[in-house]
């Protein structure tokens, strides 16, 4: 069975055709629009090109929000006016196929489980080192929801009690210090601290600021200020890390995100701050970590894999 | 059928026949032998002493530690001498019945939700205030045991980064600051301040130190010195569910322990400190916090029960 | 002799004359122009109209910012586009005065050391609770000015470890937890938690926001929210305060700013968290805590009497 | 004039003759008797020691603890049974000779301030990386003693909130992070971590323990796990640094105590961390940092020199 797995971002609705082995054979994007109704008729467009075509046998759609228990309702989005929308409902009545809503890291840490760096493992903590840090959570082969559908949000586990301000209304949230954006940041402090920041603060003169790719060039040349920062954000994510592994216990930590493009350059220092933030290390099982293998796509795999489990 | 459940602790080792509704119908204890050994055989008499007058059909064990997968084998043990220790093997060659093994705290929490104050829902918490903190969680009715059966240690969660140091290696876990032990602390350090802390230095003179239980009395005679005390540490737990929340995102949290006998006095600042700690607050579903309803023999039947379920 | 102070604020420039006794005898005001020749013209303009009836025998300026160990240069200041700004010679070339630049706080602080609440001690540490948390440290009698000019900056102590972003670029600094600002904050949260922060909430869905002097109102009116925001704050400058004590061994602590006239309701659990702060409590000689004495005329006061002292 | 040094430590009272020139030109030392009276009696003995053949015209007397601001009374002593101990008149009696009792690390910052590496400055501050940290702030050519005697005690100033337990009584001292102990602890987590940990996980195994100087060694041969350790805590002084110079605002730090003799690789990453910890950065005076010259004789030059300057 073919199933469509289509990503809403903020700015882009990004859709594709999965076959079972997790295989975009067919692909396509738009412009997110603002209003839910019109962007419900830009989903339903979406479906409706697939289906013009190609039999179809279910719809997954990802988003970044809280999703409902039952995967119907969007309790409440970041970026799109949706509060208690039953996104399910209006899809479903308009394209006349079963669809199944879940959150956009959920849906990727699926699809690396199912498909991707996961593959084999059955207890796997997925984080997306992007904007923000998403998190997924797979307990025993199962997508773990929680009690109202909302768990798995890692990325606001507090990292610094009285730390810096998050978007969620919180201080001190995981993502203000591991994510791209702390990259960012942390490149900016190095910059204006002089010394090893020099390369940094050149390249800020020049562009205006430190874009998140400039910062990863200079790692991979070996800048001694550009790898200070990430060696900063690593850590956080690493000593972040210790802590899921004594609340959660997975196999397997898969990174994913733009950051993690850096590959080694980020797990070694990772690596090292999770060992010595683990409670009990030397006295129990610890996790792996990999690099996340499917990138942009595994949104739309992994909804689209998701719905075509609940048919 | 009937089961026994064991629960082995540092000093005591209780025992008791537990009837499908969760009701102990006989119990005893004994000294905990410091040898694996001996301690084996002295399990196995208890069991035996049961089994002469009625018809058990399993046995469940509980102990502190991190217990595998399997629920066969410690794998460390804080308090006793075990190391990959086999002890579901040692056990069902003595006895001849199934044995389950499984960590003192998601024994607890298992019997609070199958009896107890979590009766009734699927996805709970439950943090239990003793020497240290406890952590069970249940998710969608089943244990969650994580990858490597070590999951739920959430008294190890960190609290402060860089903060007091634990037992388990690291520095700052949870249980450092919201356990009957860090109540103690906080009360000795009010004591220390004079004002407010006046009735806990009296009480210190005159004991020679806090203990635990006369904090609870000079809380409920409301000492503003024992009340400060109780509201440090009631605010860390209550901090820390709200990253709980974002995690796991339970139904319900269950607070157990010596500390929780005191009710509302302990959720009513634990509450406060949920709501303002929670990522999203006000946009998303929330927990609701009570107080365990089994108390000491929470161990024995959550055990029971497991094994129970395992046969 | 008069000598005539200055007090030089982002919005407006507040002038007076004082006598030997730090009494004022004349006082005007008028918008702060933001060109820093304009800005000089008013000064001189201010100081013609004193001089042109009254003998005056020396001026003394105020500003927010580094002021150099000379005083004659405002290094940098936050709220008027001064960079290394030679003030003292500008002025003086167009008053034919002598004239002595300082920071606000210090000049304050001088203030209360010499005519208010610090009066008859050595030794004391000033800390003025407004937008942000302004510091003067006055040793053995004499001005703490540091070996460039730009001591006393408390307010940007580090008080929680990679915490809150602050305007001088660091995280974490004091300012971001103990100033009227931080009350704001505060308040704000508890508003949003919702129990507690009934009145808070409501207040603030009638204003819009939640000005300063209503939270003051409501901790007057015993109203549990604002005590709690409050206490917050005051249990921050408290803790903060134990620090400089270490550091600095002041006698007195005076502390002023809008957040200080709520008086015994802030120095209360000020006092408690200094206590239980300090390192070495009950071993060593303590400091005392008042409120500041003169309220918004400190800055004229303080900078003309510095200006006496230096001719 | 010559003038008599006399430094008592915990274990040793070492004692020198020092010319006005800094220079010590007969040395003794002798245990520290524990009872207090055999204690001033030893210090009597040394005095009468060197007065036999020399003229000696005061003494000086440094010891770790509270020395009240007339430098007359021990108010109390970390390491012996002094409590309010009237020390100068005790020794006075004795000796027949003016006393001046001062804090070791006061003492040992006087001498670096005087004769060692802060010579031809008038405001800096001292830092000695011993078991603690330990602290002297010398302001515009003079002692900072504060109000009551007591101040400078800069291995106190909180560097985490609910951080690591101290021996003064407080949780988070910055000495818990940044003293030649602390080096110790993260060498041991390092260790414990495996990987970039292992030499001195080996040097553990071999000696039973890590010792200081064993550290020192692998850092200079540039083992990662040594470097690492001393990364943390010259990271974890740096930015104290960053804190103490705004609210001190020396010209100089001077950094003593073993650690010390690493030299630029102290240094270097302790002024990175300085930069961008410092508020205002780049808009305001920065201090330099120098290692301390004199090593093990400051406290003994430094406390004669301020005998000498007292008659």
């Amino acid at each position: 069975m073919l199933t469509v797995g289509i990503d809403i971002g903020g700015t882009k609705i990004a859709g594709g055709v999965v076959d079972p082995d997790g295989v975009i054979i067919e692909k396509t994007r738009v412009d997110t629009p603002k209003d839910p109704d019109l962007l419900a008729e830009a989903v339903s467009d979406m479906v409706r090109h697939f289906a013009a075509h190609r039999e179809i046998g279910a719809v997954g759609v990802a988003a970044a929000g809280f999703i409902d228990r039952d995967r119907a309702t969007v309790i409440h989005a970041p970026n799109i006016a949706w509060q208690n929308e039953p996104l399910r409902a209006k899809l479903e009545s308009r394209i006349g196929m079963p669809v199944t809503i879940e959150n956009d890291a959920n849906a990727a840490g699926w699809a690396e489980y199912r498909f991707g760096a996961g593959r084999g493992y059955r207890d796997i903590v997925m984080l997306t080192m992007g904007t923000g840090v998403g998190g997924a959570v797979i307990v025993n082969g199962e997508m773990y929801r929680g009690g109202h559908g909302v768990a798995g949000e890692l990325g606001h586990m507090r990292f610094i009690r009285d730390g810096l301000p998050c978007g969620c209304g919180q201080r001190g949230c995981l993502e203000q210090y591991a994510s791209g954006r702390a990259l960012q940041r942390e490149a900016n402090a190095i910059a204006d601290g002089g010394g090893i920041g020099r390369a940094l603060a050149e390249l800020r003169a020049e562009k205006g600021a430190i874009p998140g790719p400039a910062i990863s060039r200079l790692v991979l040349a070996n800048d001694p200020g550009a790898r200070e920062a990430l060696g900063r954000v690593a850590t956080a994510l690493g000593e972040a890390c210790g802590g899921f592994q004594a609340v959660l216990d997975p196999e397997l930590f898969v990174i994913g995100g733009g950051v993690a493009q850096l590959g080694e350059d980020l797990l070694t220092p990772m690596r090292a701050a999770y060992r010595t933030s683990l409670p009990g290390y030397g006295k129990r099982p610890v996790a792996e970590f990999v690099i996340a293998a499917l990138v942009n796509d595994a949104g739309i795999i992994g909804v689209a894999d998701l719905a075509a489990g609940s048919v």
